[in-house]
């Protein structure tokens, strides 16, 4: 397929091997290569045919590539790759620190102008799909609230806090949306939620030979930021169950608007908008995200549309393989 | 406000009256009036600032509006006033006759693009957000099958079809998801569903005085096309009943979209996107949607995008009256 859109995807982790799985289900896609900071000869990629190259060697590609998919870490590897390579490529990155987008976006910005390339940011679905939802939700219905609720879903920053824990030899951390909450806000409630009203975290945790129970527990559920908002459930298992039944990564979450449209301020004709994910695997999911998002940079490249991007400035015909008529045919 | 965007509403039924209530929690908008082909001295608008005027005064009216939004019906109305009204006026319409959208938009296409004004067609919720939810939900799930269901809701058109049958006084028909079926799809398992497996009818009905019940009912549930390839149920009440319980015009439904992401044919990865709305009021939330769409209008009239647009092609930021940089900062 000579037209097809080359795809490169730099970082090889579970989100890159989500990639190379989502772009294979893609056929108007193709992966010139996976780029690693490891010995290329060590990684043994999804698919024996997808080539592997040396970060390093990534300037050497600036004319192969269409599109390159960044799938480093939002604390280390985005806020340096992010501006040093959307001076050499088009890309899509998953930065999803929240309160520093603005800053990442500007850094961006610069050299992608500079250099006439497209850079789309915070990708994937929080933030993604569900700031999408969001925004159009809070322009549908401007009179209303919006609540996003996250889970059941294995939390990785969570995970990794309760494995810091002295006498935890390994865990994981699920997030639960209260389903109270929930019912009161589909019903068109509109509540004021405090923290630990919309979220229950649930851990399920190995113990160290001859640790303490009842200590471990308590340092979990006490933990600053992490737990000490929240009622937290705490579980303990053998290495074999956590093995055995906590290897997946799910996700999911809900956002929901909820507003009114009646004249005045009357709250007589309640309207709910509700987007929901419920994710079997979530680096998997976020990898088809970027992939899609990657299609629509490489048009936006077309257009001459420049600088950062996020999934705001996307319109969602530029995401299908289909054409605009197609779409409008069939699907509209 | 002298940066606020003009509308005019171009017909004056329930979906015109929806949008002059939305333009009211708008207040980034001002309504210059609503055009009726009534007199429109016999006109009475919700609120007694909104300025009627006379249809054929709109051509008066062209240098006032920054967009017109036309509120006519699909059958009659907007096929001849979508092409005509969009050489003089940015617009936006619900034009909702899925198999003839193509249609529709080449007739709209040609003046807007002669005459340098952005004519946005087929609005609303359905073709509108959910085709926007269907066309995105494949570009993220392309391994996958997308389900639309309708309901719990009032039907129009079959509520029409309800009272044209002889002997019938009055009556309303509302259109139910199959629960079975709903969770079915949610649980990830892709069926085929047949009509009959995907939505049930529900019929009110009012009899003549004098009219045999059981010869109604079979009337209706053997009507073609719109009760014979479902399961129909009727249920007789008063004039009473029908005007106190029945007067409200809600409506909804869901699209979701089934995908794998895994590498391979594996279904492993069962990722489910889900996209629902669950409405007070069809015409006033379809008018909430216009309006929204109508501010993106404004705005791809002014970065020069001219000629008929849909949904998918307006990106999602542009619908919101707050700014690119707000909305990085606070809602991404």
């Amino acid at each position: 397929m000579s037209t097809a859109i080359r795809i490169g995807v730099a970082g090889y982790g579970n989100l890159g091997r989500g990639v190379e799985a989502a772009i294979a289900k893609n056929p108007d896609m193709t992966l010139v290569g996976v780029f690693t900071r490891r010995p290329p000869a060590n990684l043994a990629p999804l698919r024996p045919e997808t080539p592997v190259h040396s970060m390093d060697a990534l300037a050497r590609f600036t004319g192969q590539l269409d599109v390159l998919i960044l799938c480093g870490g939002s604390k280390e590897d985005l806020p340096r790759q992010g501006p040093e390579l959307a001076a050499l490529f088009n890309t899509v990155d998953s930065f999803d620190t929240h309160a520093r987008i603005p800053e990442h976006f500007a850094a961006v910005n610069a050299p992608a102008l500079a250099h006439r390339k497209t850079a789309l940011i915070s990708a994937g679905w929080d933030p993604g799909l569900f700031s999408v939802s969001r925004v159009v939700g809070e322009a549908m219905l401007p009179d209303g609230a919006t609540y996003t609720f996250w889970g059941k879903g294995l939390s990785q920053g969570h995970s990794d806090a309760v494995r810091r824990v002295p006498g935890v030899a390994g865990g994981v951390q699920y997030t639960l949306p209260v389903p109270r909450s929930v019912d009161q806000v589909r019903r068109g409630a509109r509540p004021t939620l405090t923290t630990r009203q919309k979220h229950t975290r649930e851990c399920f945790v190995v113990l160290q030979a001859g640790a303490d129970e009842e200590a471990v527990r308590r340092a979990i559920v006490t933990m600053p930021h992490y737990f000490d908002e929240y009622d937290t459930t705490v579980h303990f298992i053998s290495a074999d169950v956590l093995r055995r039944e906590h290897g997946a990564m799910p996700h999911g979450g809900f956002v929901i608007r909820s507003g009114s449209t009646a004249p005045g301020a009357a709250a007589e004709s309640g309207q709910i908008i509700e987007y929901g994910l419920n994710l079997g695997s979530n680096p998997e999911f976020t990898a088809s995200v970027l992939v899609a998002y990657a299609r629509a940079v490489h048009r936006l490249h077309a257009q001459g549309q420049y600088g950062a991007k996020t999934v705001l400035d996307v319109p969602p015909g530029l995401l299908s393989a289909k054409s605009p008529e197609q779409l409008r045919a069939e699907q509209l």
